[in-house]
């Protein structure tokens, strides 16, 4: 998102490393915490999904103008692919990234694991939907849905993610508005899809969170493999589509 | 959105096409799947209104962000109608536009049907207002109102939106922010209106849903009309009214 | 918000209508016809005074985009006087447009009774706080604050919003920003002041919506007075304040 | 965040005053007086957890447009330290700032506990979490989190909120944008950590409300204590960490 020239690949590391701490801290803390809150009389005041899907938005928000001048402001290996594929970042990084948020995601469900226990009510419940904030299909879908709408809607989504993000960092897209623009679409896909899958589009917040629920463990194969499909295909298309003058 | 030169047709019709599925399978997406979420204690933790007038804006906002330095980022017939009677398209573009509006929200439509289908708790109702979300009036009106309540507000509505898009874009306005601003007006219009006619001022969106509705389909006429009447009408005045230094 | 030459009185003016109007309609609009919504079985969908803080700084945003470089986008006899206390506008529009907002408001508040009144549910009960988005204080204040307190706050959140106004539209903030944050200004004062008198910091929106019901027209001097006593506190301090270098 | 010639002292300390009257206002008063909001059957119309969340967010993104460009928009005690770590504000305005900040906060909530006074059914409870907006640990968290818990999360939400704020005023970050990014990352950092300590992320913030309830006032020293070193860690690393080229 600059045209400056570009930091030592330890900075951009470093910067993709908060930024996903963030988002998975962020994203999946607010749901972890404060989805749900009842007053003594049942008067819900938590977050809901709106507030959710608000958080995982305003965490790329922020954290892309933070350090996306550094680092690209990915936090998300689809969005690493899809970028790469897309022409946008060297081949050299793309592992080093893609590590890098893996490890940045499960440090942050590791510090958010030992806040949430500070809770007597707290616990993860492996046989039900979302708990501690992992995605799943089918039984561990939140409103129940198939794993053929999963996939589907984690495709769709990850690949219109990615045509987005090519798009507003594009060159002749209005200068400056682009980690807005990130940072809102991915508030808009939980807005769409939190029922179905808890929503992904990211490999690396479905990892994190699911190495601390077993039962998620067994599903995570279609989180890392969906959003990855999704974001390949808008990544390799992008420029025949759209940037063809 | 830009002054640079006005890309092929070829490339304006497929970005209309990914900003009008968008459009359709995000904002209805969000108000099929998601609009209602009882956890088993009866706690609504679904988005409501309030977030599927977030989702259409935010279709918008980050859609118009992608692709409307290519195409202009209308997503919608009423729009282009609007947009050409004031002037700031060619004659030759209209049709195509709308058509390939139409095409693409159908096409977002079946994906969000087949979504929506693999949850054994879906099922449309032709007799229920706004089922598939559907735009209706009077018995398929969300709060019951009348035809013309229905009629008077999708002109106005769209008329107001469409008075703003011309502002927003104008070339004195600040540069940059006019997708944010359309996508926050639709946003805007949703928050007023959905209980009276679940909100169209989109005739693309409207027919896309209506397709899979029969009852709705038997009033989509009232959806294609009433928003081209309102934009043409502020079309059509725009220069007269905001413009005539 | 331009540096441009000043557009004719009678342009600012077509501005400042279109401006108002969208203010009462959207936002009185939001409260009237969509802030409560129950499903058959008690959900509530209706988007509640978050939604209508929402949509009022929403109209301002996207009206202030489309015609804030026209008028200013004032939409608001109480900023009119402010920002002409703040040495930002001649004295000889003032009247002009303070005389057009309430004007507008009138209108946008009678196309809202029409298209309300096309639901059986819809009637005006003089007796209850905020019916048909009035203000009010004591019996007719939402959550029963005193004369004082509405008095004191609408005094406090008026005059914060001018500083606010004249700040962001000042030439060192940053360019382009000043609808977008005075508009979340209104938002946030929503956000606050809804329980204490359903939100004024305007009189013409207001006075407006109280010719159409009697109880709220005997309190609404509270609503011309206190706006405009903030106003003037603003307006009149902002260059000694804050602009003395 | 402008490269303008640094104002006089004291006009950015009457600019901390009036963006930290309005953070503790807004903020803590949208909690007091619109968080929760019954209609008689029932319907929770407040603003809830998100409300709030979105008012505090406001506060800052709406302050700091508006007088970012006199003082840098602080407006918080750690906000003021971890700038001055990070090379940003000269020693001698660190002291005068945060004592503004804390005399700014305490004004604030002394008009909020006036005008909350105005409703009969408004009462400080000692004994119950969050009254007044006050920040609590074990049996003062909103949702029973230890003392481990919230200073865990308040250390590691101010960090975070600090590497954003100094990313985001960097030279190489998009113009203009910083006061969006910072108040949108108070409004996330609101919506994760409400359930946990009532977030504070604020020294003067939390005093001034504690001010008005003595149990609050017991465990105030956390919300002292953690926010100052959360900033101090992300003050003091920024640049070896994200600025080093």
């Amino acid at each position: 998102m600059s045209d400056s020239p570009v930091p030592p690949l330890s900075s951009r590391l470093i910067a993709e490393f908060l930024g996903t701490f963030w988002l998975v801290f962020g994203g999946c803390g607010s749901a972890v915490l404060a989805a749900v809150f009842l007053t003594d009389d049942g008067t819900q005041l938590g977050i809901g999904f709106v507030g959710v899907a608000l958080a995982f938005g305003l965490t790329v928000v922020t954290g892309a103008y933070a350090v996306g001048h550094i680092s690209g402001g990915h936090f998300n290996p689809a969005v690493t692919l899809g970028v790469f594929l897309g022409g946008r970042i060297e081949a050299k990084a793309v592992l080093p990234y893609m590590a890098t948020q893996v490890v940045a995601g499960v440090v942050a469900a590791a510090v958010l694991f030992l806040i949430a226990s500070g809770s007597d009510s707290f616990a993860i419940d492996p046989g039900a939907a979302g708990s501690f904030a992992t995605n799943g299909y089918g039984e561990l879908s939140p409103g129940g849905y198939s794993l053929l709408s999963a996939l589907l809607i984690e495709i769709v989504l990850t690949a219109v993610f990615l045509w987005v993000i090519l798009g507003v960092t594009h060159g002749r897209a209005p200068v400056g508005f682009a980690p807005l623009a990130i940072g809102l679409a991915l508030t808009l896909i939980h807005l769409i899809s939190i029922p179905v899958t808890n929503t992904s589009v990211n490999p690396a917040r479905s990892l994190a969170v699911a190495v601390f629920n077993p039962a998620a463990l067994g599903q995570v194969w279609l989180f890392l493999l969906a959003p990855l499909i999704g974001a390949a295909i808008a990544g390799s298309t992008y420029r025949m589509l759209f940037d063809r003058e």
